[in-house]
C-alpha cells in the first residue's frame, strides 16, 4: 500500500519523463504522486513534466471510460471482470482510476481499490490507481484529468474512471471521458437507487449487473424498462442512441457484448468526426473551468479580501449593504491590492 | 403594453425614490425599466437608487413566493384566483413577476401576462410586471433579486416570482424566495410533465390543480402519489415537512389551504429563527455569485484576452497546450492589462 512505502526524494524531470514514456508503473505512480502535491515546488516540476509529455500524446491512442453505479451495484466485481476480458481477450492494456471525494466513499472503497480488484491488482498490464484524499471538486477534476494523461502517455490504452453515482462526480466525470457507462440494479427502482434522472441522461450504455441465477428476470425486466425511460430523454447531439445491456460478471455474461457496444461507439464517433470534436469541447470547457476556479482562487486568496470578507458578508446577510453595491467594493480592493504589490 | 409607451425623460434620483416609496405604480414601473437598462448611465444612477432605498426595507415586510409548473398546469389561472383572493380577502398587495429566460418562454406567456390574468391586471392592489428580455440566468437573477427588492419597498407585502419549471430558472428562484410552491397536473407521470426530480426536491408544498368534475379521483391519486414520492427525500434542514394538496382554481378550491400552509411556514419558520437565517444565506450566496460574474465577465472583456482567446482555445481544443499552462499564460496577461491601463 502507498502509505507504506518510505518516502524517497523526488526524481529528476527527465527521469520522471523517461519512466512515464516506458510505461514503468513505479515512476507512473511516482508522478502521478507528484501531480498529486500541493507544495510549491512539487507544482512547478509537474507543470514542466505535463507540458514536456504533452508532444507524445498524439501517438498514444486511448478509450477513456466513465464507470459509475450506486453501492451495491457489483462494480468491482464488475471492473475485475470487465478488465480481465479487456487485458486476456481483447490484449489491450487497462488503467482504473476512482475519482470520489472521501466523504463520498463506500465502505467497499475504503478497504482499498487494490484490494476489491485482486486479480486486477497482480496483472502486469493493468494499473489501478486509488483515490486521493483531495475533497474539492475542482481539485479532483484536474487531478483525474492529469492522471489520466500521464496514463494515456504510458500507454494504457483503455483508462476507467470509476465513481459512486450519489454525488456531483458524475457529470464532471462525464465531461473528461469518451464514454459513460451506467451500472444498475435489477428489483431496485431508481428512486431507491439513489442515482439522479441526470446521470441516466449521461448515459451511452446503462448494463444491468448481476443478472444471473433467481435475478435473471428481473434483470430482463428492468431492461426494458430502462430501454423505454431511455426513450423520453431527449436524442443526443451526436446521434448516439443509448442502449441497455444485462450482464453477469460472475458467469461473465454480457461481458464481451458491452465491450463491442464500446468500440461499435468509437467507430462511429471517429467516423462522423464527433470523437475529436468531444475531446476539443470537453478541452475547452476544462480551460474555462480551470480559468473560473484561478479568478476565484486568486480573488479570495487576497489579504485585502480576507481582511473584509466576515465584515461584508456580515452586511450583506444582514441587509444592510445591498450586493452590487459590496461587490463594488470587494472588486475594487482586490485591483488596487494588484497595484500595492508592485 | 409598455412596448406602446412613448420614450420619456428620466425621473430625478429623488423622483424615482420617493415614487417607489409612496408605492406609486408608474415610478415603481420606471424604476425597474431603468435597473433593467444596460446604459452605463442608467446603471449607476439604478445603484444610486438601490442603495437609497436600502434602509427603507427593514420596516416593509415581505413574503417571496417561488412558484412553478409546466405549461398547462394552469398556472396563470392560478395565480389569478389565488392572487385575488390574497387581495380581496386576505387584504394584501401582491406583485408578480415572471422570470423566464425568453427562451424558455411558452406561448402562453408571449401573450402578454396582463392578458393572462386580467383580474389582477386591472386590481389596484396587484402589480404585474411581465419578463423581460435579458438573456443570461445571471442577468435574469439580479433584475429578478432587484425588482423584488423595489416591490417590497413600494409595499408589496407578497411578491410571487413565477417560472415555466423546464430549464434552470427553478433553482435560482428558489434561492431567492422564503416559500417554493410547485404545481403539478394529476394523470401525467412526472416524466411527461418535464418536472425534474431536483425541482421536487425544493418544493416547500406541492398543488395538484384542476382537481374539479372528472379530474378530482385522478387529482387524490396522484396527491398520495406525490406524497410517497416526498417521503424519499432526505429531510430539509429548516425541519419543515413539504404537504401536498390538491386545488381548483376554477372551483375556488384548497385555495385557502394553500394560503394557510403558506402562513404556518412563514410564522414556523420565524420562530425557529430559519426565516431570518434563509435569508442571510441567500444573500450571501448571490454575493459569491455576483463576485465570480464580475471576476469573469472582467476577464473575458479584457482586449488582450479577446485578443489571444481564439488561438489559445485552438490550442487547447486541437491538445497542442496544456490547460494549466494555458490558464497560466491568460491570468498573467489579464494581471499586465491592470498596469499598462494606468
Amino acid at each position: 500500500m502507498e502509505a507504506n512505502v518510505p518516502r524517497r526524494s523526488r526524481l529528476s524531470l527527465s527521469q520522471y519523463q523517461e519512466g512515464v514514456l516506458a510505461g514503468d508503473v513505479i515512476t507512473l505512480s511516482r508522478a502521478i504522486t507528484l501531480i498529486e502535491s500541493r507544495k510549491e515546488e512539487d507544482r512547478a516540476l509537474s507543470g514542466l513534466l505535463l507540458e514536456g509529455l504533452l508532444p507524445y500524446s498524439k501517438d498514444k491512442n486511448c478509450i477513456r471510460i466513465g464507470i459509475t453505479g450506486v453501492p451495491g451495484v457489483g462494480k468491482s466485481t464488475f471492473i475485475e471482470t470487465f478488465g480481465m476480458h479487456l487485458i486476456e481477450e481483447v490484449g489491450l492494456k487497462l488503467a482504473v482510476l476512482a475519482v470520489d471525494p472521501s466523504s463520498e466513499r463506500s465502505r467497499g472503497s475504503i478497504l482499498g481499490d487494490k484490494t476489491r480488484m485482486a486479480q486486477l491488482a497482480a496483472h502486469p498490464r493493468a494499473y489501478i490507481r486509488p483515490s486521493p484524499s483531495q475533497s474539492t471538486l475542482g481539485g479532483i477534476a484536474k487531478r483525474t484529468r492529469e492522471v489520466m494523461f500521464l496514463c494515456q502517455v504510458a500507454g494504457y490504452e483503455v483508462i476507467l474512471v470509476e465513481t459512486v453515482g450519489v454525488g456531483q462526480s458524475e457529470t464532471m466525470v462525464s465531461r473528461m471521458t469518451d464514454f459513460f457507462l451506467l451500472l444498475m440494479l435489477a428489483g431496485a427502482g431508481d428512486e431507491l437507487q439513489g442515482i439522479k434522472k441526470g446521470i441516466m441522461e449521461m448515459a451511452d450504455l446503462i448494463a444491468i449487473t448481476k443478472a444471473d441465477g433467481e435475478n435473471k428476470l428481473a434483470a430482463q425486466r428492468a431492461k426494458a424498462e430502462y430501454k423505454n425511460a431511455l426513450h423520453l430523454f431527449p436524442p443526443k447531439s451526436n446521434g448516439w442512441f443509448p442502449e441497455v445491456i444485462t450482464c453477469s460478471a460472475l458467469q461473465k455474461e454480457g461481458i464481451v457484448q458491452i465491450w463491442e457496444m464500446i468500440e461499435k461507439f468509437a467507430l462511429e464517433q471517429q467516423k462522423k468526426g464527433f470523437w475529436i470534436d468531444n475531446r476539443s469541447e470537453q478541452n475547452v470547457f476544462w480551460l474555462k473551468e480551470t480559468i473560473r476556479e484561478t479568478l476565484e482562487s486568486s480573488f479570495y486568496a487576497q489579504p485585502t479580501i480576507q481582511e473584509h470578507w466576515q465584515n461584508t458578508i456580515h452586511q450583506v446577510a444582514t441587509g444592510a449593504q445591498d450586493i452590487s453595491q459590496a461587490t463594488n467594493f470587494l472588486i475594487d480592493l482586490y485591483r488596487k491590492s494588484f497595484f500595492s504589490e508592485k
